[in-house]
């Protein structure tokens, strides 16, 4: 959270005009200017402060991104894509004005290679939708952000989720986009091989660069089988480096965990109060394997033996759906749980990823800097991988609050850095995280510009987030 | 193959004469000029026609790699990587002559990192050394390219091998690179966390680059524990497509092979013939799984019973390391089995990579091509990938022949293509193969040229490569 990253841009006032002007004639119900348009279309879910685009066009097709790409192109008009506006950094705001292209109507799927597992999508499909899709076919997409968002954001914004320390981030599940690019032509960027060393990995590029560097229009992912059994169970420890030291021994021993989620001793208060249940306080791993029936229970088996080394409560786990969606309901409601303590006051979720055997330590030291700060901010963390959530509740609209909620996240992105960890293990940089970007990837920020600048050299695309170009 | 693609660039002779007389006063015997070394970094190990260096210089720091990339840079002078010289499309080539940048010396390991199953490495180090290096610590790195590889090579060519059906490609498996690019600064990708959406994925950028985009310095990669339990066995099927068939349900099933190779029947006849083994001659699935005592009998039986529906013979299996040693012994000598059919020849390696659901046809269609052109060409492929090598064996001194194999490669490229494949599933493009990057994902070269322009604006790091610029 950085504020003072989030500028406002130069607007093109002549080339919007023309560009808003055309658009109108050439889309009719399809372009919109008006205010609820503009504004549900620029940043909602963050603590960011929303720059509305002049206009929204709901593209129905790759024809149509095309077009819209040439004709801001010619102009010099800024494009802002749009999927479910869900992301955390302001990457749908418009610090310059422009169009915001609204994916939503692109939803189609496009093709199933179920024998291959992959398939090919829109970028408006939103992930929700497309495990709807693919029930009957046996398969599913795991990645799973907290949001229901669409593929194209996240594949643009790098997203993951709680299944990531078994099937990987959108960087290890898409095989192949498709793209249009500034000067408004539109690339492949892979065959649909599993595996390739054809040239510069562009798919890998174009994951993750936050709509700046061109515009996705289809998305080939790896598909996963729907697991034959799915065991769930809860672990709480005496301590918080104790439920580290677990997940750590569990990730050496390569145990192909599915999920193993972290919360801590106020998480879990917060979810007892809002769900009326009775976890033992103390911080807790929520744990899900995938597989067989046979290789469910020996991997339960194995994980109870580890959580039994380090002082974890006995393992309670099932394969009954319902049990087991009753044994997870914590971490189903955290959020929620969480906002419940104090429904007044705004919330921020920050996003740390260190190596995983730094985990215990950053997350002490982080509850040490609430309790000291006097903070209400619950933990949720992806421990498996490192990254960990604080749900910071505050009062926003209150200028020393909000200075003093910043401090704490810089507080936490510093430790974090020199832990040799990440300020954004899945949120991406935005607007928002500017300035600790700079920070942590700072010799490689020239690499990054130069590769904008080859692709986009007027700056039309996404302009102001990422980095200051 | 495509010897039309290997061209002779201009040569920059003032600027290559100044840059030898600077690097002979600063290296000394680190610099060499001599016939026999510059001959032995040009390309030795394929068909293409040799094109020597100017120089080799023996890099032993970044410092030293700074200093030659900022002197070459000053006076436009190529610079080509060189790591073990294994590659096979002409990568270490010297078109348009230069500095070979010899990376043998810098073969340090700087870090283990056994809690989070990482580690960092000099580009020089191979890696069997790294295996060897890495016993004691019960972790390995699982990527097995035929050659004893440089860590560095593998990086810069996205090599992978046998273990990418269960760990991944190079792409999967490098954390983080510190890389020294066209202006000579050193640059860091990413920091060590698991996960992260911080900035363009430059990591996966320079993964397959093969020297264009900058030089690596270091390597920072993911790691595996050394199984528990190794489990490997053999299995015959009455035709290609049985054998193929198994492979796609083995995959699909989720069963988590970690070797799964085909040899056609051609091979196997070479293998027995060699080794004075007595494998039945028909097309054969090597299978290799790692684990638990349990999980490996577990997937041992799962594979079983899949071969079995499709006809497989009994399928062969033991963990005792030397049975498990002799019943893979064929694959572990299919290369020099197939040089022995026939010493005299040359020999060619090809690498499409298809959908798994087309592998049995494109196999089949290969080998169909093999039998009516009368070509002496086994087969063996990383099925689990969709991924075949043919060992085309045949006369290159005589240009007629040499015809004859490229008309060969062309189809077979082709057929990969039209099956949405690729023409290199882990051998990279490097000079022979830059007609058929043009073929595969034309629309994306532009992208590509775009990023190489605003990172190597001059052309200077191993020019020829990849594609035309």
């Amino acid at each position: 959270m950085a504020l003072k990253d989030v500028v406002s841009g130069v607007r093109n006032e002549e080339g919007i005009s023309t560009v808003l002007g055309i658009l109108k004639q050439r889309y009719g119900e399809r372009f919109q200017t008006g205010q609820a348009f503009r504004e549900q279309h620029s940043h909602t879910t963050s603590y960011l402060p929303s720059q509305l685009p002049d206009g929204v066009v709901f593209v129905e097709s790759s024809g149509d991104v095309q077009d819209v790409v040439k004709l801001c192109a010619a102009h010099h008009v800024p494009i802002i894509p749009f999927g479910t506006g869900s992301s955390l950094e302001g990457h749908v705001n418009a610090p310059s004005g422009g169009i915001s292209v609204d994916f939503t109507r692109m939803n189609r799927i496009l093709a199933v290679n179920a024998e291959d597992l992959d398939c090919t999508v829109e970028p408006g499909v939103t992930r929700e939708d497309l495990n709807t899709y693919l029930r009957d076919t046996g398969l599913f997409f795991p990645i799973d952000p907290g949001a229901n968002a669409s593929i194209g954001g996240m594949t643009a914004t790098r997203a993951s989720g709680t299944n990531a320390v078994r099937y990987g981030t959108m960087k290890d599940n898409v095989l192949s986009l498709t793209v249009v690019t500034a000067d408004g032509e539109e690339i492949r960027t892979a065959q649909r091989a599993r595996k390739s060393s054809a040239g510069y990995d562009l798919t890998r590029l174009f994951v993750g660069s936050e709509g700046t560097l061109g515009l996705i229009t289809s998305i080939t992912l790896r598909l996963q089988g729907i697991p034959e059994k799915i065991s769930g169970g809860v672990c709480a420890f005496p301590t918080l480096k104790d439920a580290c030291d677990a997940v750590i021994m569990t990730i050496q021993m390569g145990v192909p965990v599915a999920r193993i989620e972290l919360l801590d001793e106020r998480q879990i208060r917060a979810c007892n109060a809002y769900s009326k249940l009775s976890y033992p306080e103390r911080p807790t791993l929520f744990v899900e394997f995938h597989g067989t029936e046979e290789t469910v229970s020996l991997q339960a088996r194995q994980f109870a033996d580890i959580a039994a080394e380090f002082g974890g409560d006995s393992f309670v786990h099932t394969t009954n759906p319902e049990e087991r969606a009753q044994l997870w309901k914590a971490r189903h409601n955290a959020y929620w749980a969480s906002r419940a303590l104090a429904p007044e006051l705004g919330a921020l979720s920050t996003d740390v990823c260190v190596p995983i055997s730094r985990l215990a330590e950053c997350v002490a030291a982080t509850q040490d800097d609430i309790r000291e700060h006097g903070f209400l901010a619950p933990i949720v963390g992806h421990a498996g991988d490192g990254n960990f959530h604080v749900l910071l509740l505050f009062n926003d609209k209150v200028p020393a609050e909000l200075e003093k909620a910043e401090a704490f996240i810089s507080r936490l992105n510093q430790r974090a850095l020199a832990m040799d960890g990440t300020c954004t293990g899945e949120h991406g940089i935005g607007q928002g995280k500017i300035g600790y970007l700079e920070q942590e990837l700072g010799s490689a920020l020239p690499a990054m510009r130069a590769i904008k600048k080859g692709l986009d050299p007027d700056n039309i695309l996404n302009p102001g987030k990422v980095f200051r170009f």
